[in-house]
């Protein structure tokens, strides 16, 4: 596509008068902003806690596809949108990103972070369009780019843009790289018996690759509960205007407008049916939200056991290999730790956190707008980056150069007094127990008590007590 | 059926002794329980707390189930079969609920919990069969009651019945009332035009309708998620036994032992496919106490809404008449309050509270086990109590009998200023400003400004202003 | 005291007709209650959950010190006042317990239970004086019982009240026997060398009685954190009445109740200086909560410490050997699981949750009143008592009887790579860690790598390397 | 003072070779870091969320005293600690900000910021003493920079002094302004009357100037827990060394240097008399962030309460005017919202969230080690951030210039019927009931109806209803 002149940018300094219709405000004059923005910047310079640029290149194409329906319907005239449609290409691609400067924290509907892309694209299109910048003519912020819209279903709709992307396009790979990875060592250790543990004792035995398929089977649990909730995100808010009556949108719009925006994703998003719930609530974003904690659970879990049983390499369970990446110390010279586990148990517990934010933000909606909207989206944007980002590190260095001491796990197994359970289907529990704490006493092995208690002679005993076959076959139990 | 004799209950007085591996115990005569519940209830005697006797009543079902495979594939006896059978009927009835006294407070995988089940099952046997209380003959707690089975695999597996019948049976049953009621009347409502509100401040006009619409919408969200957590709950961990492995199970057992569960539930369980997952993890629990979450997060918004539109009677919003079930004040007479609303906030806060527990404990797995399994079953239910009658009591107490003022709502339509906002298209945002503006400042009606600005002419405006009109058709939007 | 005739109870059977100002409701006629109790035990029956009895005999002191503040003020009639306090007694004694059956669900304000004390109090005085139940005369339960009060001021005493004495007569007192108990095994250990960890991985030195203290200083901290908390509660409402402004009490009425709690209690009750703060917020009871918060967080600590020094017996760390207080396992015979550990761990859990619920409580309230208290009360007398109860059990059941294995914790010492950071003052980090290296890829002893480097002959090394001196003196560090 | 030359930067580019225990790293070579902060840049590339400056800062300080005392001690040479000194000076004023790029998502100790700081503090040194950068000679990162310490000890005492520094010179201050705008607008309100609220209903009456002093009451004592929790922020674990035990520091080091800091920040740091507990927990930064917590519950309610009071402007509350400080909408003309209340609402829900993460967080710990230490200080810091710049924000665009509505105030007052309360003592509840009931049902005043009544003539009833009266003195209560 031939790109209309000029070329981004402002080639002046010092400050340029735009306004609003509470009077004029001075921007800095090489930035596309206009007056809300500049108020907001100023209201609200909380603690540089920037709105994720992710909701303003998702409002790009939100904007994009009003205009294209706008234009389409005969509401805006085709020089106009056709700037807009530029301007909102350049935002999607992100070559405007320095011109949205706004905190998380401002109005609660997020009309402010709205009326900055409403105001930069009216700024660049005007500037296409070869007119004065701040004049709001003939490209206005609020009668044109704006145009059959209002921030209470803009924003929204923008928040499922940005969040279905972030979790399609970035984390759900993520996951499914870990999966693959996991699975795959699971597969080549399935066959390796280890000591069971329950209750952080020592328990029957399984294999390797059977525990470690216990962490797959979590997170692909995890995946589909994240596919589940992602689904919400596809109905749109957009269309519903100020309350979600539609006011000010001409009919069709809601429709139209979704269609428009699922072609130019490439994503089936459709029009929310019921605009009062899509506006006045974050329910399926608190649903997200929800799925990301339970991956966090899980995650938590996995983590918890790979450096529990990586801990040692003297004086601890000291089964697993983690690489070591770094000097653990600056004191404790030739000292490991488990760096990456300890980082993925630290990104769990954030985003539950954030989650509980999320939720209780959810729930303080009102009538016919949430305003809670700023927080719910950053935590939920911010959650999905550190999952997806900790999960590619916590692969590339740590999951996958992780190895087995399989002298250690030998002869846990070995060791274990727990093989008597295998007993007792054959000589009763009570007798079985008789036997393990005997040797537990003695300090012997089980073998040793178990003959001397007369209740199995040496052939029996070998023949019921074989570690491999009490591993059983696969994932499915008996 | 005919019921085998004895009776239920234990004609004795004193104690009676027990045994476990660990020596004999004095338990009350009249009771069924044996050592290991004893020992328990002295260990930990905390606070009142009991586990929830649908827990017990579930592993009612799991006992029985397994005997009946256990009988099916030669390992128990038939007349061991029979009374045990019959134990767990009593027991799915609820005629034995005064045997299950422990606490939640326990060992984290429910053991004693089982045990308890196990200790009853076999002395009601036993009794059935003519046998000595306490001997475990000719039906032992572990032996034959436990047979197949590990507390790892039946817990889990109970947790997951007890749930889902709390969950299908009650809760959605109760939300589908709610739903209802709601739904007619916000049908009644829907041409009741009244102001809308954002950001608390004045907006755009609704129906009354509609914003009960956007309350029921939120419910179905809720319900769905509730239903598709739910279904997480049908894959069983029984036949994993101890550590996932299935030892001491037949082969087939677990296959076998979900379809009996199913055929004697009613409900479409099977066994889960992954028993490392099924036992090392309660993630499917920790998804059900987010789907219960969920809900909390929609009822909030909605009693907030109801109370704060209910808020007066003189000197608030004062659309919505609650019923008056109590005198509100003890020292205010005639006061009323919207007590039922509070209770649901205070029942809202209550779910996301124990949901942060159970996500919390979710997370605290280690290795085979999730020992934190008791404190995970007891808020789930809890959870889903008290959302169920909760509900039941709104709804009957609060929504069936709420009222309109009608006067009220007309009054605020009329005054508002923000019906300004229809004018935009016509005149341009930033003069529909100054006209709202102007009758902010001088205290007039919207209509006087816009035609004395020369914006609009008489005629004009009250074509255009038709608030009725402004409401849209529906709940879709544009 | 000699006790006014008649003696607690109500000889009748059927119902009784009780009115408010809203008409006649029939109760049971062997109860005291009045019709406000049962029109809220009807509209609020709602999972089991009653409002916690401790609420009640606080309760039972506020209505005495008002009653006889009231009489000294000349108020009430001296009869009245006798009547009164007689029923107030009964209250604080327990004896009229089961006169109080509301749920925790109910109004915000805790009104129903305030009038349910009102009622029985009326009722109990009525019987006393010979006059009829239910007539409310000669004693009413707005005009008299609740004289110069409203429950926007009774009940949060109340609340203050009950909850002091559950913090300062059961669990601190409980807390320091823990203290005494893990000091006293602390100080017997104190030359025990053991390996220190961190990260989970070998460390340098500690001794047993070192870490252990470290247990008694978090709990100590904990302590005096819940102290600091608690004095915030000795400021009571009582006086604000309705709103804060003591409306319909009389001069003087705050100062001089507060003064005859106190009396009564024997606590250093006051008069809040704010009734405004004490009756729109209950931020002193936030405080609290999260003081036991920080208690569950260090107990959650010091029990996993435990349960994973314990965890073995033959393929983990093993160092602690807690008592074996029950079997551990329905299928593995001998098993022994760290149980009291384990329902720390889900008590601290289930703490941080209700506190979850109480602080978003706390948040929630709105101009002259917060209407979360019920919940409020709940979650903390809860979790007060969960904590105490638990702890007396961990310290009887677990902590009291636990030993060290020697042999284990020699071993890890002598095995201990990291016994060569006292070489790094002497040889350098770099030097250090590439012995400690050598040591770890070799399989071999951290002296014959020492020595074999050259840095050190083995004079130097058996003089540096002693790992008695390395863990130092106290617990002050160096 | 005069600075050593040569300035602070390197003019280099390219890559410079740095080593550690594991190796050889390239590194930028206008950077002053070494080789572990490379690594950990790689490693740890998660999300864009970098370890707080503040940190780093504090940092110095630490860095600084122990070569200070090191020095004294007669165990670092007098060239050396003048060079590692005036590095520390550079990063406390904050001129090598830039060499800190480390994320916090890392190792659990903060190891890698600790080898961060003596990594740019060693080449720093190394260059004022015209060595070659990369040497470690003559100023190495672990035997000189690090001297008689480990990141186990330096990272809690950075987080104590960066975390007082933060609330003791930033929060504390700007909420002390908070408090003395708000109690200045209460004064000059103290006598204008208005109805209460209770159960958002309308009540009996208090002030403005009542209500405001509760909101101030509520941040008075936030503000006195803050403190008190801040105060065990003085004890720090610096001469802990590895695991407390002061392993490889000099006899004296913790007193000597928790004195230094003390003098070098004029703040009264101690040595923690507990090291085992100073750095096994995170306790006191617990409590730190409880404290926060609790000023956002009362922040929370404040806000709501000043947002629910200006609702409206003609169909709510409306008894507050906020400052109007940007357009409210997008697409409504005219329309002003509570944005500032919007952003404290949203800030408290964060702060609530962080403060989740960081009790969590707490509770994990094991052993000598609490490895969750980034997360714990980055969620503090940001809670005290956004508290902090955002209770700026309030006061300067909310509070400061919120004016009332006289018209609305004294109109609910008027009409009222919650005034008939100051009847009660004189004709008894159930009469006053009935009074305010009749009033309602008929539309029709309190007055009209008493007077109707018989139970009050005109002249009584005027005496008794005195609104201003009925608020009563102060804000004691009666």
């Amino acid at each position: 596509m031939t790109k209309a002149k000029p070329p981004i940018g402002i080639d002046e300094t010092g400050s340029r008068e735009e306004f609003d219709s509470m009077g004029t405000v001075e921007v800095p004059a090489d930035k596309y902003w206009g007056a809300q923005t500049q108020r907001s910047l100023q209201h609200f310079a909380i603690a540089n806690d920037r709105m994720p640029i992710e909701v303003y290149r998702a409002y790009g194409t939100v904007k994009k596809a009003c205009a294209l329906v706008n234009q389409d319907l005969g509401e805006l005239a085709g020089d106009k949108a056709v700037a807009i449609i530029q301007a909102c290409d350049e935002i999607i691609a992100g070559d405007l990103d320095e011109n949205f400067p706004l905190y998380v924290w401002q109005t609660g509907s997020g009309t402010q972070s709205n009326m900055n892309v409403n105001e930069v694209v009216s700024n660049r299109a005007i500037q296409l369009l070869g007119g004065k910048l701040g004049s709001q003519e003939p490209v206005g912020p609020n009668d044109h780019v704006n145009m059959s819209q209002s921030s209470n279903d803009t924003f929204p709709t923008a928040m499922h843009i940005a969040v279905e992307q972030q979790v399609s396009d970035r984390l759900l790979p993520e996951l499914g790289k870990l999966v693959d990875v996991m699975e795959t060592k699971a597969k080549g250790w399935m066959e390796v018996v280890k000591i069971g543990r329950t209750h952080l004792e020592d328990a029957v035995p399984v294999t390797v690759g059977q525990e470690w398929m216990g962490w797959v089977g979590q997170l692909s649990g995890a995946i589909d509960a994240i596919e589940q909730a992602r689904d919400g995100l596809y109905e749109l808010a957009l269309g519903g205007t100020a309350t979600g009556t539609g006011l000010n949108a001409p009919k069709g719009f809601s429709k139209k407008s979704a269609a428009k925006i699922a072609e130019l994703t490439g994503k089936p998003f459709v029009t929310a049916p019921n605009k009062f719930m899509a506006q006045g609530s974050l329910d399926p974003m608190v649903r997200v939200s929800a799925a990301l904690r339970g991956l966090a659970v899980a995650l938590m879990k996995i983590a918890n056991d790979m450096r529990w049983l990586a801990c040692g390499p003297r004086c601890g369970i000291a089964e697993l290999k983690l690489p070591e990446n770094e000097p653990g110390s600056s004191i404790m010279p030739g000292k490991v730790n488990p760096t990456q586990c300890e980082a993925i148990v630290m990104i769990a517990i954030q985003v539950i956190g954030e989650d509980t934010a999320t939720a209780f933000a959810g729930s303080q909606g009102n009538f016919e707008l949430n305003a809670m909207r700023p927080i719910i989206v950053n935590n939920v944007l911010h959650s999905i980056a550190i999952l997806a980002d900790g999960c590619e590190k916590f692969r590339t260095y740590s999951v996958e150069g992780t190895q087995l001491d399989r002298d250690q796990i030998d002869s846990y197994v070995e060791n274990s007094l727990m093989l008597v359970t295998a007993l007792s289907p054959h000589i009763g529990y009570q007798a079985a127990a008789k036997i393990a704490e005997a040797a537990s006493e003695n300090g012997t092995t089980l073998r040793e008590e178990a003959i001397k208690s007369g209740e199995v002679d040496e052939d029996e005993y070998d023949r019921i007590i074989d570690p491999q076959a009490m591993t059983g076959k696969g994932l499915a139990g008996a």
